[in-house]
């Protein structure tokens, strides 16, 4: 087995090294994502979510991630520097592993991935876009806004939760739409069927998948579930732990 | 086929009678709901939705039910006093349903169920309780608050709603828990799988099914979905309608 | 001067008697407060935010009260048990004051004062009221929900916080309107000069000042600012430990 | 007298040219707001409110506006197309006039001015920024977000109402501070007394003033009343349409 150890810090990759020459998996290090690593049999995250959702821009087939958590939250990470160790080991023995839906936006021939979000906003800074909303061809809003988020159930804890939208199980496939600043007396997030279409009508936006690839739309941003998921090692504290790191998200 | 028809206002039911009696369907009328619905092949219910809640509570095995909306926003009947005669003759011609989950909720051996929500309330007006929430046996809250919701994708139209949840799409089955003016500096919806069971402890509250059957535990409110759906014939503007008419809701 | 000392809990009682003693100020007991409290010069209460709260529906014209914690957050209080024998003797003997406004509700002849909020809430758990809410005469709002909370600045931290309303600045007099579970799609915290008369009419409601004092009003519910503020010692730390104690409010 | 006639579309010119001849007022047009308007009497505004607040941008010392909606909501105009010939008459009859504080933020020597709100946000879309808050020096706040609007009273119906902030009575002076689009899971909009000093810490932001001035701070950004306000003919109105206006805000 070949794995691929993705790291922004240097703390510990010492010691994740020690782990995998134990487990008998030779390696390659990478300070920073690429395509290449489709080729790997999984992938070893260390840093935050951040590096984790880096990661994913770069792969339409994914390996399995595990990830080590150096920065805040940690909602997508499996270990901590204190405990990565053991459950590395594990995970890699075990091989289980976990799906979570993405989405997918297509702009003019290029296809963007995101696992938490497509967040299509204004270009200017504090100005209003007017954007239209139709889900499976069904007109759902017409509202004056800093921007639409439309979000999987692991973004829920993204970009979503700042507008406004709800903790949503990692186990329920879904899409959330909510607006971003919504200049309305009256609003809601809607959570649909993550086998919606959704369509978001907005005058010169900015489209940005998991706040890392940006794209300027020519026309119609068409948002639906991609056939490339994330892949992650299984991790069941996720559910567990889902109600008290929320609570910390500060 | 025989038909029960639920009225709470006579002002249509002659044109009914018409409908039914035109396409050849034997009818019984109610005045109020009784089990007894249980044992015909479809309900025609003449009322608001409130008048469909208070059907459902009378029944564990649900025929097809057919609404005719007389009250304000009806997000749970098929058709109103203009269009009715042509969309119920049609419906039970084709005679094509669709089921939506109900929870259940066990009061001492006796089961309450509820397609909106499970409301579990201080018995005092404008008097806190302290409640504690579990999910799947994982503590997911300790909370001050007017109560706690837990409610169905459906209900995210009812009660969850005023509380501050989302509207969720009638075709995504999902359990939505929020709290009742919680006293606490963060709160969130949660929205989770169907399939995981809830709990709720609290001192001395009220639990109501759907704004119509109250109940007072002695111990651990146990919430999760039931095995008795709640059976409606298929409206195919469901899903196109709901935008429009949470917009109305007021 | 002849001090008044109110308690729930005797834990610290003899400590409060030595301070008084030392400064010189005699000193009646009191388990339950009463409206001869209005004879002394001043009020030390030992208990939360719920005694004070207390004491002040008993009182029209109110002496200085000096609060100290022994509940939770201590939004109202001057001093904890660690602290309190230091800053009672200071604030004695600066004898520095400030007063916050208290509302107003004529009651069939009785009045009725709240320091934080008059609350028109539904009589009946879980059930919607019909709400119409006038502001020196204009009509405000049309609603349903279950209760509207009237407050001023103080009662921000209160029933208005869980309803969700905003922080308001101690030092800031105003009155906030926010309906409670409002089954709306749209609706907005109201915050007005404390000037303003506010009206509430509904069918049948229950009025509750501060939590403690209910009654059923006849006809439609008039609040406005009393001639009857509340009186407290200055806490110097008030402003600065507002923003420290919301964030606690758990 | 001698009024500044600005006007945006050219529609209702040759009237409101009328309304000034017949009641003996001399003018002069402008397409532009420009610094020379602080010469004359009083000015007409003729567009929506964004004509106002664009007017205001270029003055110190503010003449009163009299405004005639072309626009959408209109909350800070007088009139719209239809009635305003008599209520122009009237108002440069009995000149009474009302003044409303605004917001100064000294920006490197230049001061910016806002009537509505000062919005401190993020230079990049969809990228959080750290904040730190403090009123009167005291830390109120530090939090991730999109940006913190400062808004007037008069402000909570702009930017400061899609950021999740109440409807404050324009005869309330007050500051309402909140978060926009805050990744945090509590948080509150605060409104403070408008003779507070509010002071933001953020990396590299963007200061943008009733969304028509920005700048770019070189450290922190402090907010505080202006000793400039803004000058308008009294408008009776203003506080029985404010209810109905905001429930139009779409």
């Amino acid at each position: 087995m070949k794995a691929a150890v993705v790291y922004k810090t240097d703390g510990i990759i010492e010691k994740v090294k020690d782990v995998l020459n134990q487990i008998g998996v030779s390696y390659t290090l990478f300070t920073q994502p690429t395509p290449d690593l489709e080729g790997y049999d999984f992938i070893v995250s260390i840093g935050g979510d951040g590096t984790i959702l880096r990661i994913l821009q770069k792969l339409r087939h994914c390996p399995p991630i595990f990830g080590i958590n150096m920065g805040r939250v940690g909602l997508l990470t499996h270990s901590n520097p204190e405990n990565f160790q053991e459950r590395l080991k594990k995970a890699v023995e075990e091989f289980e592993i976990e799906i979570f839906p993405r989405l997918k936006c297509n702009m003019g021939g290029r296809e963007i991935l995101a696992l938490n979000e497509i967040a299509v906003v204004s270009k200017q800074p504090a100005k209003l876009i007017h954007v239209e909303i139709r889900v499976d061809d069904i007109l759902a809003d017409r509202i004056r806004c800093d921007g639409i988020i439309i979000s999987t159930q692991i973004g829920s804890t993204g970009y979503a939760f700042s507008a406004g939208g709800p903790v949503v199980d990692p186990y329920l496939d879904c899409i959330t739409i909510v607006p971003l600043a919504p200049f309305r007396y009256g609003w809601k997030p809607f959570i649909v069927n993550i086998e919606r279409k959704i369509e978001v009508e907005a005058d010169n936006p900015l489209v940005i998948a998991d706040g890392q690839t940006s794209a300027e739309p020519k026309d119609t941003v068409r948002v639906e579930k991609s056939e490339f998921p994330a892949v992650f090692f299984k991790n069941d504290e996720r559910f567990r732990e889902l109600f008290i790191k929320v609570k910390n998200i500060c």
